[in-house]
């Protein structure tokens, strides 16, 4: 028996040319395909974003699913809407996800889905609790879940308990994904055939838009003859509720983890060049092997800690459910083979969503608090048009304008294993994303490095903070000061010092491609789609390093150089104010 | 800085000898020592069980704990009173558990706990999530945690956070761990000098009741030399509050997972083996390996699995919360380097408030459930005085009587990965309990497997239920048939069948030293002190094999050959029935 599904899913934020490009090539194709094939059945699952957009731009497709559905073809699998990671969301905003998904496709397809689809598969008791909960009926997770606890993994499904009360788990087989659709149909029919029970539920993406796959997948007619060849061997295929409901299911405790790959990525950098010769050198025990975890992201790239626990903040306080909701789309949040956290749009969306529910909420605060978690304090203002989030040493975290979003999306330069290491250069004849040949050396000299996080504006001085009112941050340190003034339409860095400091601006500027300059001004001004025109006035001329920082990250084709935004430096000393407006 | 402590736990339903051993040659000479160092400052965890035990046989000893705690050298830990494994049960026991701890310390010494020792540290979303909601401030657990999230581990404090709210971590450095109070005195002082802040919670019974540890800690004063070596270095000891008020913490996710050798534990037999050569083979990549989890005890273990499963539907059930609280002891629901399950008298006292908490529930019970997870269902009847849980396919898998608990607490042989490894045999100079020299081979004749779980009764007919009454179940298979027939005072297996069937009834006894022997009668009777005389009388003369199940398992010093319970084997053909009363 198979048991076959795809997950298609498309970050908020995405352009809508790579939503059309999906769904031409990818989408479509795949169930125009299965649409004249009744006799397949499979299950499906499109995160909230995907259908809204299908529903707005391509009714017909929906009403090809719908057609599907009602036919007892396909089974649509429900999951968090705007596809967050459940473990990293409040079980309050977990529910509205679930439940969200859950009411569209009642009213779309006139059946509520039975099962989750687990974003990342980012496994977690709290999450289970939940689904339990909601009395949802299954849960998809992979064969390393299950392995990774100590089990003898054979194919076929399971299921869990928390305090007594049961879900099941469908698991993913790895080798199957890794042959879908890369090796030739009989292969994998033959694979299929050795099983009591086959199951593979992946990336719908695999399917066209993946590298190379459009190709392999309907010019080389993978898909056909695959199709064939189940017909031909007289291979069962079912929904996944309906091979459920007529297969034995054992009791096993899934390891709080996601599939093998995501350990990696998970991981800091030196520790992800030594798990690649890890893998290596212990490829007979490769079972034992296992990286990092998901939430890890949230101590390796600060700026998805900072966008997290911004969202966390605001999401307690929030009456814009929907917003928050949609700040929880995960894919801006960390970065495996896909751009990830390397995309600025995609954060900015993020960021639009949540100063949007800030704002919502309320048009004035001032809270002196860990916002970040990183164990320093935070003073948070906010006026009718600004929100500022300063630390008590000094760093301005973040400026964000009503109606505009954060003024600063920069992602800070980590090092990355990849920038290290060539990956798989003598594995030609494989083509899964995991093992596609790159070459960093090409990249070399793009790649530099933060010392600093590039939070939108900081010094060399730790300051210390001596006074808070509501339209004003005051720091001291021996004789020097720093006064961080909030107007409705600007705000003012104000400086007074005995000696120099360097200054860094970050603005979240990535549409303008701009080379390094200097220049000797009193002002500098900028304009771009994302934040607008925005404008640094300075009480005295001075000579101003501009700069883009570019980013180096891999994709799931090769590596990307990416404008994370635009560096304004200079040499603050005596007394000096620069003042802000956009 | 060190941060020193210890934890000290005895099973329920442990020998008072072994209490009594473990206070004079640990816990007693332990506290009075440092009773004369009032500038050792340091923290100390005893589970609600010991703590009940000094409070009833050592006044002196908990008034000497007082007075330590009144003069703020001593902070007494919180957790669960009964010391559960706090992942494996209910929230609401959860709670229960550690408030009772708490409530207990209050009342004793005035104060408190501000902190959870983690039985077995073992991590879980949901043993996070009641720890914040009970507003405890920290929570002990292993550098392992922090090292197999992905985070490059420093030595300190951490802290993490579940949607948004921040408890404090306090991990244990393994190399410390393995080095007190075996290594020399002052290299582990040149160790501690070596980092800003040391953390060592680790067992009380290492300082004088495991293997060889009462001659060096005492004897030969190790404690007293290594007190000195801290003064003399004017290394300065702080209780966990006190250091953890000073220090600065950083934030980490925490894998879900246990201490690096409890992953070992928790695989299966082949796959422990395995993970033994991975260790040696990756030597240089040992951050990567990890073993399984905890709750996989339930999938190795069945007798533990069917254990935790009866609990958690009494706890759900039975308002004598106190005994089912008792029932969580976690030290009988698994096996590492102690005992545990092995140790038929822990897993009694276990059974004994199961069954208590179930009588103290209701008289009467028909239910048809599955109620062991095992995927099919059980009918479990109740009268005045048995409950007796029988699977669906004829397997009698629970009889328990009123006062004197479950007749069956056999457990079957099970392969251990260590019949089939000598550990550590070159190691000579080491000698924490993880790398004692042990020989397997003189034990080798002893070691036998069980194909069946030792569950009660079984034959080897896969039965069809056809029947239930609240006094009796009856099985079918083509012209075969068996009835299974309660009363208050016995119960009856009758067989009526066309061909033989091979039948095992495995008996709960362990204190009887028997041999194996044949006898040709229709009656046989027991008498011990676990479960008083019971008697077996058949229709008609049989010949009987009885014999001891014994189990070969690894203790902290060498191997255990324990009883696990008397078999009575024979073949049951045509009619025949066997009345058991006790």
């Amino acid at each position: 028996m198979l048991v076959f599904g795809i997950h298609c899913h498309q970050p908020i934020g995405n352009f809508d040319y790579v939503f059309e490009e999906a769904y031409i090539k990818a989408y479509k194709p795949f169930i125009d395909f299965f649409y004249e094939h009744e006799d397949f059945k499979f299950s499906a699952h499109f995160s909230g974003i995907l259908l809204e957009w299908f529903l707005k731009n391509k009714k017909d497709f929906i009403k090809k699913l719908n057609d599907m559905v009602q036919r007892n073809q396909l089974e649509i699998i429900g999951g968090g809407y705007y596809e967050p990671i459940l473990a990293s969301i409040s079980k309050e905003d977990r529910i509205l996800q679930i439940e969200k998904l859950n009411h569209f496709c009642q009213e779309v397809f006139g059946k509520k889905p039975r099962g989750i689809w687990l974003t990342e598969r980012i496994w977690d008791t709290s999450v289970l609790q939940t689904i339990i909960e909601l009395s949802m009926e299954y849960i998809i997770i992979d064969d390393y879940h299950i392995v990774s606890a100590g089990y003898p993994f054979e194919e076929g499904f399971y299921f869990t308990e928390d305090e007594g009360k049961k879900v099941n788990l469908v698991p993913i087989d790895k080798r199957l994904r890794y042959k879908i659709p890369f090796a030739e149909p009989q292969s994998v029919i033959d694979f299929i055939k050795s099983q009591k029970t086959s199951i593979i539920i992946d990336d719908g993406e695999k399917f066209g838009i993946w590298p190379y796959t459009y190709k392999t997948v309907y010019e080389e007619k993978w898909l056909e003859r695959f199709y064939e060849l189940l017909k031909k061997e007289n291979i069962d295929t079912k929904t996944i509720s309906e091979a459920l409901e007529v297969s034995s299911k054992k009791l096993v405790y899934p390891a709080s983890i996601s599939y093998e790959e995501m350990g990696q990525w998970a991981l800091n950098y030196e520790d992800a060049i030594d798990y690649e010769k890890a893998k290596e050198h212990c490829k007979d025990f490769e079972k034992f092997i296992k990286g990092g975890i998901w939430k890890n992201f949230f101590t390796k790239y600060r700026e998805s800690n900072y966008m997290h626990k911004r969202m966390l903040e605001v999401s307690k306080k929030s009456s814009n459910k929907d917003s928050i909701l949609k700040a929880q789309c995960n894919d801006a949040y960390w970065h495996g083979i896909f751009g990830g956290i390397y995309f600025p749009h995609l954060r900015r969306e993020i960021w639009n969503n949540i100063i949007k529910a800030d704002f919502d909420n309320s048009y004035y605060e001032l809270i002196k608090e860990d916002i970040d978690f990183d164990g320093k304090l935070e003073v948070k203002l906010k006026n009718k048009g600004f929100i500022i989030v300063v630390s008590e040493d000094g760093i301005v975290k973040e400026i964000s304008k009503k109606g505009i979003g954060n003024l600063n999306v920069c992602l800070s330069r980590y090092k990355e294993f990849y920038h290290f290491i060539n990956k798989h250069q003598e594995k030609e004849e494989v083509k899964t994303i995991h093992e596609l040949k790159k070459d960093i050396s090409k990249y070399k000299d793009m790649i530099a490095y933060d010392e600093k996080t590039r939070f939108f504006s900081y010094d060399d001085i730790s300051w210390e903070l001596v006074d808070t009112k509501e339209d004003k941050i005051a720091f001291q340190k021996a004789k020097n000061k720093k006064i961080i003034k909030l107007q409705d339409d600007k705000f003012i860095l104000e400086y007074n010092l005995e000696d120099t400091t360097p200054v860094d601006i970050n603005l979240g500027i990535h549409s303008l491609n701009i080379e390094a300059y200097e220049i000797d001004t009193n002002h500098i001004k900028f304009e771009a789609f994302e934040i607008g025109k925005i404008e640094l006035k300075f009480s005295k001329s001075l000579n101003l390093k501009v700069y883009p920082i570019k980013t180096v990250s891999q994709s799931e084709k090769d590596f990307d150089v990416i404008n994370q935004g635009v560096c304004i430096s200079f040499l603050a000393g005596g007394e000096l104010s620069v003042e802000i407006s956009c």
